[in-house]
């Protein structure tokens, strides 16, 4: 370091004439995004969470990580890299394949599309794929594909995810909401949404949504419909974008995905290792079928189309998280449900738990008389209560500090405002014990918050 | 997997109205960034490539990978294991620390900064540097939080790197191109570009810059250079963002980077990984110790208000990569210039072969005589050579068929068009024999396309 020290000393620095002071930068004069409601009201979260940590929290969505062992780390990447030898490749190959830039869309798209088969008889050649970091780069990737400028629309069923819509505002494009209703879809909703944005002179492009076990809602789209939406989609020409991390949290067969029952290639499908094999790897994915024709006639795959936005956002995609995820799926004939299935009973009985004490504390007649409510989701992460008062960040901060327990406003997830009668549970992260006492907690809360004041 | 078929056989299908035809998408109905020309002529260079296999190629900007070894991973990735588990944390926590979702900004800041501390005596506390994707997130992020729209101004050195072009369009930032002179920084220019974007209602925000061996052009800033700029920032009241991927690629202490000259924090400093230890692992940090101050007086760093907008991206950065890349950190007490100094040895005899093969291919009295020039890094990847022909598509064609020979127009690194009578030749990807043999066959090129036709 001492001949650093060399080059250092002989700066001229009479030439360099700064103040020596800062700069100061008015956050009002940064992008909007980066005051993000929804951004500040996590903060608020966040804060409240870390004034009170003795509180029992249903706020955090996180994967639960206690079946995970480190060790396995480096069993799944020696399994990949005994595959790909097994595929014929020579050591320097697989040094290349490790330590180089890879392809734009992935290195796995094989082996992702072997588990599509598998696991959701979605049967797609790897082309269609593009593997991202984590599905939060496959939104961004697909609204700035469909998206050109103020005359596109795109739609968002609403309560809504907040990674898309934080996506959308990134990229300064005002989502569309399309409200849910209780089985997580109504037509009469998005016809109305995509007619009033139409009336508007603008182009509907694609609408958004969770099918399975949504996060906030917790609800699950029946069969029928799925069947609606992909049959509205049709009418209107829309392409729906199908997001997908909370189908394999739950045991027992899921109904098919919105992909597997699209006939028209109209499903944009976007897959997470988030929720199940990996949060950490932030290994996503996105499947885009459809065919892109240019003004000569030539044609390509709307994936070719989002790999060139992903070269301009990431490159691509780590080869690490890519062969570990790999390697894992490897290791059970790319079975994600079979891998995920310890996890998978681990989270029912965590929500059959929930829904039994909320039963408990605040009994039919009880809930009746307050005017309290929530779903019974089959599965998945997340179920909404409603109340009869405002769940805002006061009431919020109220429950934190006077019962010792937290949740999230539904509002924040509302892009269009609305959701102050509901919070959400998530009860991915916390422990039985804790469930049982968190939600005698909440029900004291509720009964308190409730009573006129 | 039975099960799951008894559900799908279950479908009512007769409720899903579809056409079975996928809907076709109109290239021009995408966003303009998938018509990006930059993409479109890194496909033509693709193209050659492919087509001509057999021909020599100055293209690939990619680091060499000959010294790597895929054992080092798994001793890499056990030592940030040890290293944090000497930290005091427990085996939960590594667990968590490696599987679950991380911190946003990143959970090896300490580890990179105490790596700048060692290699470049840049002295920021962790809480200024955010973890991204490869750089190339991080010019996404600082491009997004600067640029609020259309009267916003970002300048690029030009010819200038692709990345920072490509994430402008993107983001659909017109950038602002600010003509390098032979020694990287033209301060007129600098001046001129400032002046003609207040002249037309602009607030040219902040100027992009890679100092040490640019990409393209090859050329190094001067120290009396790089106090040009500072003081012209301080004046005109702009941020400079300093890309530094090729800084230690080249043997001997390289000059004072750009941000341990300033004074003011009005560098915004990039770094990377992808160019030195793990290109794979796509690895890069961005440090921002810019102070933010709200409406309300509230102070944030700069570095806080690109990890919300990561959020939108890619919610934090995979744990794997920073996990193996502070592995390989800590495995030399964070010097990566020590880490990386067989590369760099590497580096230097690939760029000086290439400057001898050209000037024994075309001596002096011959360059001058036909109108050819090149320049002479000190180092790093890349080199320019100025011909007297149009060194377009058409020219790399008959290079690849008729000379065997691939190189890339320097024209794709103009955001402004120019760059017509020049080439960029890489030599970090290529062997010694190839190199030998390749600036042979340019050689015979140059002279074929430079005789009167």
């Amino acid at each position: 370091m001492a001949v650093k020290g060399v080059v250092h000393d002989a700066l001229p620095v009479r030439d360099i004439a700064q103040s020596g002071a800062a700069p100061t930068l008015r956050k009002a004069d940064l992008h909007a995004s980066v005051r993000d409601p929804v951004l500040e009201t996590m903060t608020f979260l966040n804060e409240v969470t870390y004034r009170y940590p003795d509180a029992i929290s249903f706020a955090p969505g996180r994967p639960y990580d206690g079946f995970f062992d480190i060790e396995q780390i480096f069993g799944h990447l020696r399994r990949y890299l005994d595959h790909e030898a097994g595929q014929g490749r020579t050591p320097e190959q697989l040094r290349t394949l490790m330590y180089q830039y890879g392809p734009v869309a992935g290195q796995i798209r094989e082996i992702i599309a072997d588990s599509l088969r598998e696991d959701e008889r979605i049967d797609v050649p790897a082309e269609s794929i593009v593997v991202t970091v984590g599905a939060q780069e496959a939104m961004l990737l697909v609204l700035r594909a469909l998206v050109t400028g103020p005359e596109d629309a795109f739609l968002v069923s609403s309560p809504c995810f907040m990674g898309i819509t934080g996506a959308a505002r990134l990229l300064d494009i005002p989502v569309t909401p399309v409200a849910e209703s209780e089985d997580g879809f109504s037509r009469a909703a998005l016809e109305a949404a995509i007619a009033k944005e139409r009336s508007r002179g603008r182009r509907p492009r694609a609408f958004y949504v969770i099918p399975d076990h949504s996060n906030p809602s917790g609800a699950t789209m029946s069969l029928r419909a799925r069947a609606e939406l992909l049959d509205c989609a049709a009418r209107h020409d829309i392409l729906v974008v199908e997001d997908s991390p909370y189908r394999l949290v739950s045991p027992g067969p899921p109904l098919p995905t919105l992909k597997v029952l699209d006939k028209d290639r109209r499903v944009v499908h976007l897959g997470s290792f988030a929720k199940t094999v990996f949060p950490g790897a932030r290994l996503g994915f996105v499947v885009a079928d459809q065919p892109v024709v240019d003004d000569a006639g030539r044609t390509t795959l709307l994936a070719d189309e989002l790999a060139k936005i992903k070269s301009m956002v990431t490159v691509n995609t780590p080869a690490l998280s890519q062969a570990v995820v790999a390697g894992t799926l490897l290791a059970a004939n790319g079975r994600l449900s079979e891998l995920n299935a310890r996890a998978a009973v681990h989270y029912d009985a965590a929500m059959r738990l929930t829904l039994r004490h909320l039963d408990q504390c605040l009994p039919a007649a009880r809930r009746a008389a307050l005017g309290v409510r929530w779903n019974r989701p089959a599965g998945g992460f997340f179920l909404g209560v409603r109340v009869p008062f405002r769940a805002d960040n006061a009431a919020l901060a109220r429950s934190a500090e006077d019962f010792g327990v937290i949740w999230t406003p539904m509002h924040y997830f509302h892009p269009d405002g609305g959701g102050l009668d509901e919070l959400r549970l998530s009860i991915s992260y916390v422990t039985p014990a804790d469930i049982a006492e968190g939600v005698a907690r909440l029900a004291r809360f509720i009964e308190a918050q409730s009573e006129p004041s």
